[in-house]
């Protein structure tokens, strides 16, 4: 992984950067999903190595936490590796939705694996009770929950494997634990590559490699501005990453939309996942002409490895466009990604920044979802949230309990 | 369909809309899709009708308007209305996503929709050389185009179908034109219900209906505050709605993020799309809790026809969630909705409203597009900026022409 930052960097001091590391030195020793690619996955590893043959679908019930970070791996890798089983993920209570999944597996050839930290999210249960009642055998599940959870009883009692969350890692932070790796293990994905994509980012920021100022630097001064470019873009020029948007979303979002812990003002970055060229023709022109209230950070995938052409024909009328004959997709969408950021940077006052990952595997992948984490964290310090609660969404659920007790 | 603002619209003056209304009036007599609800179809509904019956794929080579519209409908509608055939979108030039998508089509079996106003756009046109090169037959192609283009000239030249743009229609307000209408019917969606969902809209605000008050004093709303809360979410409880969300992106994002036209600052709205229940467990905190820079609008299915319960079975350890025991999957929704309405609501400094579609049909979703559209031009007049232009977004384009000649 290589970044850049296109902003200016010069007027941020050493103390600053160094007291910033010292906080993120001693809250990794608390905050569990620092460790995660230092882990043992044995477990994980002879679980999905002993895994029946016969199983070709491993269908997920989750959401937020326990569905995103695996889908985006998962939409990630697919074009380019074909998956050994197929994933799904079941995250809405949409009956439409709902349906038209079922109407997709093979429920002879489907494992279901039962996701939720405390066992008592809503969605989660009544898509559940929704599939067990018609087949409640032990084999056909597999649990990861917390220790002496509800839900850890529920499956000790019917017989079925349960595997536990990692303490201290909170949901938008556990796609390296087990919730992430045991459905990508599953449908054939190299966790042990994931990880040590993930541990080279790490090592780079603590031990000071390329990316410990860097992402000091970043950091800084994102929540130096927070209040100015309070919306933070991330265009990444491969489909492959749509999903990784959404993860980064409620990475994001959830991480620091908060009251602030000292003054209880609302602060919030808010997240907002683009894809390239497409939004060229969509978000494009808001970040070039509205408000000045929005950072950029552009990801490019550096070897695409497809080498497919342009064919180089002329079509009469068209011959304006003869410029991209004999051009490589990969070139072009290169050169698309770096014209527009040339564009914005013609503007002078938005923040850029790049990120170039190698290739579209899952060293690249957990690397990058490791430095982001990592960012995370670093802002959430910085602007004085807690990173990793989310005390907005309870209310919601309590008046949800309410009415379906009526 | 039926809206409820659930913020103070009382301080806004009677001269204020109406003269908002008047300017809009006179704008519809020549900004083109105002009227595209009451255009004659015929020569579309005759091309999709004697449609070669072997056609399986209808393939659209087209970008931002020419795709996202059409896109949106189908994903809309196809979970519960079974495509008569497959639409695919080439929305970009990552290698990896053209060869994913080329895989899935049978190519004996597929027609392709060109999609250009100009003739000039790079992605699509890189692509039909791709796709042209080795099947050079006229029959395999329909072009959609301005008049007398450069696509236009190449198509009647190769001898293969060509439908107009209509005048003054721009990409994104383009659906409910043939760029939309076309491969919306030759994949068996019902174009007329479609359009008279949108009539129906139009009729209503322009006709002093039940949306004439509500559209206006919605967009004297948002206008009034669109410094303040420049974030404009849209949270709608179904997956189905998923990809409307990326249409209204583009529509809201590209027409008012924007230069304003008399005082040239920087102005614009950001426009988020989420999807519910899921985005409570991602993107929700953030606005609970977070900035206060945010709207949220949202969108409810009245009758999602799927009679889907979860079973009233008791999960031992898990009997908290009995509540859901015999409740519908789409009352369940409905109630997560509500709650969180409720939640927000209770925080008293975020400006909410909500619209509920009767059902996933055509003249639910044409009916929708077509209030949003409305809105974009009613804020759009009232922040001063040109709604239907994007400069913005040309500068990236000569730069990549430069890079290309080289």
């Amino acid at each position: 992984m290589q970044t850049k930052l296109y902003f200016d960097t010069n007027h941020i001091k050493k103390e600053t950067k160094d007291s910033l590391f010292a906080c993120v030195q001693k809250e990794s020793e608390s905050i569990g999903y620092y460790n995660l690619p230092n882990q043992d996955t044995s477990e994980i590893l002879a679980y999905a190595d002993g895994f029946d043959e016969n199983i070709e679908h491993i269908v997920v019930l989750g959401i937020g936490g326990s569905s995103l970070g695996a889908k985006a791996i998962d939409e990630f890798l697919k074009p380019v590796k074909k998956p050994k089983r197929q994933l799904h993920f079941f995250e809405s209570t949409d009956p439409i939705n709902i349906a038209a999944n079922l109407s997709a597996i093979d429920m002879d050839k489907a494992h279901f694996l039962i996701i939720s930290k405390s066992g008592g999210t809503v969605e989660t249960i009544s898509i559940f009770k929704y599939i067990f009642a018609p087949r409640p055998q032990s084999e056909n599940y597999t649990f990861i929950t917390d220790v002496d959870s509800n839900l850890d009883k529920f499956a000790k009692d019917l017989g079925s494997k349960v595997f536990y969350l990692p303490e201290n890692v909170g949901g938008r932070f556990s796609v390296l634990s087990v919730v992430g790796l045991l459905p990508l293990a599953l449908a054939g994905v190299d966790i042990t590559s994931l990880l040590k994509g993930a541990r080279d980012v790490k090592e780079s920021f603590f031990e000071n490699g390329h990316l410990h100022t860097s992402l000091l630097e970043k950091a800084v001064f994102y929540a130096k501005h927070h209040t100015t470019y309070n919306i933070n873009c991330l265009f990444a020029y491969s489909d492959t990453l749509k999903y990784f948007s959404e993860w980064y979303v409620q990475l994001w979002g959830e991480s620091l939309g908060k009251k602030q812990r000292h003054s209880t003002f609302h602060v919030g970055m808010t997240p907002i996942g683009l894809i390239g060229p497409k939004d060229q023709h969509s978000f494009l022109q808001l970040i070039m002409e509205g408000t000045r209230d929005k950072s950029v950070t552009f990801i490019k995938i550096k070897d695409f490895e497809y080498e497919m052409f342009i064919p180089p024909i002329t079509l009469p009328h068209l011959e304006a466009l003869d410029n991209v004959n004999g051009v490589a997709f990969h070139e072009l969408i290169d050169l698309q990604c770096t014209s527009v950021m040339e564009s914005l940077q013609n503007k002078g006052d938005i923040p850029l920044d790049e990120i170039v990952i190698d290739q579209v595997n899952e060293e690249s992948i957990g690397g990058l979802m490791y430095y982001y984490e990592l960012l995370t964290s670093l802002v959430g310090e910085l602007i004085d949230v807690n990173t990793y609660d989310q005390p907005g969404v309870e209310e919601g659920k309590i008046i949800l309990k309410k009415k379906l007790t009526k």
